[in-house]
């Protein structure tokens, strides 16, 4: 148990006016409670109460928490035995914050079997704290981008006209495997010419063609704590327009990362970067928000959108990755991960970002 | 849109009194409309009422449905606005069936916008037409084993003195996209000795002493379709404790596969193996269910445990794994798929089980 962490949820439930707390997504168990095991489909959850006190419920194929908790085990299929036992150990009348990932088909159950208790979505109560990152939790966040600044590195040094987008994306795992990092779980998505126009695109078994340009977006976690980049590079040779939207979305990401500190919202951080991208002309195809929070999940609060009024604190990471994407044409998207410090901003990346022509 | 399965859906959803529902687990998503997209934390749902009326709520991000749904867009940071519609859309007093695994968060939200509407898990309606395969399914279910055969082979032949459960694991990724599986999204979980004898074991960097038992566990997609296979071998030498586990374990495998036939239940084959183990004294030493369904997923219904009433059907796929786990000792798995047939079963898997130890 990580006792320290556990209080300052229990605080800030006391401020938001909840009773219990109920912990169920992986990343957050391993946040409160230490313990590192994918749940898949079984029943893993902590309930929280006001004074600290914690109830474990797990399938009893997961280890069971030390001091700290009671442990409530069930075996395959019992699981309604399990979700009754939690109904009755609901406060009568009171507030509970339900971990946003949880299952509908959980939450259904439970809400029939206690009708009259109040659900809340815990929203961002249980990923908040997790949000400003401690000592410890920096330094493995460093370490984590920095393997990915050797990884990209090297993949990109690797493309040759024989590559292809599938083929680098399949080579990354061993990259990282290779530099430290956790590689079975990380990831690259690697696109080639017009197939960078879509933010989410699938790698192929393809070749770059001259004048294409090169999209890698990349990460993996390094003792579970993630990293994430892309880089926007060109083949043999780069178009006036592709450099123009090159020049454009650099702009849009240094103006954004000289943006951050503490006080500003996140918001303000997304409207500094579409406002470059907008007076370029472009803003139409900046299609997605400026960025993401990320730590023990890939994807987490604060993230960098035109509505989100998230005020920025000294310990936030996050990426900001403004892209441009022509259909039929390419795109670019030049993403680093930023620490919000003191009084401005530490960049996590550091793999050059000037315009690279692979020769 | 595959017509022909949402038909299905919508009569089982009138034969259960439903009104609507809503489809948002991807791999649902892509049962039923045939997308292949990765939502992640992003909203993207599908809404089908009695008429077969499909309307889609997506993050711009993703590619719009084709003809027979109207699809609706919205931008990051705009969910709500997608849910406020997404509520005015539901039948007035209707019942709602919400996919089991959609997050909590957004359905919290969604009760909130909606406190007169009747919600219930759709539990296994929208899975129950998955549980049981066409033939375009089943060829691709045996070719994703076939692959896994051939990947499972080619990494027990290369284990020695210096391989270590981490390094055997890593390079399996590499074996699979050599068969043609998609090597990134498959893995294998290897254990040696006493460490597997905890069902859910991390790889470690260490090597395998003589007497040792090797637990592998492996599968990967093949265009989408899981395979999942279990083989547990032994290093240079087998104890007679050992050997006697082994062959209790292939047993209870053996028995359990020569069981299923259409008309019997998942809870009958459970007993089978069950029983074979009991009646050797194990019994209390195999601590999870038989089995679990597999198809788009790596785990869905029907599962084979001591509570599951479901009656197998022709077309449903599914592992068979009995274990023993002896604390400090070792642990053995034998898991294969099965598929039911019209008067039995097809096992899937074809790499031999007969005890085998590495010279």
């Amino acid at each position: 148990m990580r006792r320290g962490r556990l209080e300052r949820l229990v605080r800030s439930m006391g401020e938001l006016g909840l009773d219990q707390a109920l912990i169920t997504d992986d990343r957050n168990l391993s946040y409160y409670t230490g313990t590192e095991e994918e749940s898949m489909e079984r029943l893993r959850v902590l309930l929280v109460d006001l004074r600290g006190n914690c109830r474990y419920y797990a399938n009893a194929l997961f280890a069971p928490l030390g001091a700290g908790a009671e442990t409530v085990r069930h075996r395959d299929g019992e699981e309604g035995r399990a979700l009754e036992d939690l109904a009755r150990r609901l406060t009568p009348g009171g507030v509970l914050a339900v971990d946003q990932t949880w299952p509908s088909g959980y939450l259904l159950d439970l809400l029939a079997l206690a009708p009259n208790h109040i659900f809340r979505s815990a929203g961002r109560l249980l990923s908040l704290p997790m949000v400003c990152k401690d000592g410890e939790e920096m330094e493995l966040m460093r370490r984590s981008s920095q393997i990915n600044d050797r990884v990209v590195e090297e993949l990109i040094s690797s493309i040759s006209e024989s590559s292809t987008e599938a083929g680098l994306s399949r080579s990354i795992h061993g990259l990282y495997s290779k530099h430290g990092a956790e590689g079975a779980q990380g990831g690259a998505l690697v696109a080639f010419g017009k197939n960078c126009a879509s933010p989410h695109p699938q790698s192929r078994e393809v070749r770059p063609k001259a004048g294409d340009c090169i999209l890698i977006d990349a990460g993996a976690p390094y003792r579970r704590y993630q990293s994430d980049m892309t880089r926007t590079v060109f083949f043999r040779d780069v178009s006036p327009e592709m450099e123009r939207v090159y020049r454009t979305v650099l702009e849009a990401n240094l103006a954004g990362i000289a943006a951050v500190r503490p006080g500003r919202t996140a918001r303000e951080i997304d409207g500094v970067c579409r406002g470059v991208i907008e007076k370029s002309g472009y803003g139409p195809f900046f299609t997605h928000r400026t960025g993401h929070g990320i730590g023990l999940q890939l994807h987490e609060e604060p993230y960098l959108s035109e509505t989100s009024d998230t005020v920025l604190r000294e310990g936030m990471i996050f990426s900001i990755e403004p892209g441009i994407y022509l259909p039929q044409t390419g795109g670019v998207r030049v993403e680093d991960l930023v620490a919000v410090t003191a009084n401005g901003a530490e960049v996590l990346n550091h793999l050059p970002k000037e315009l690279r022509v692979i020769p």
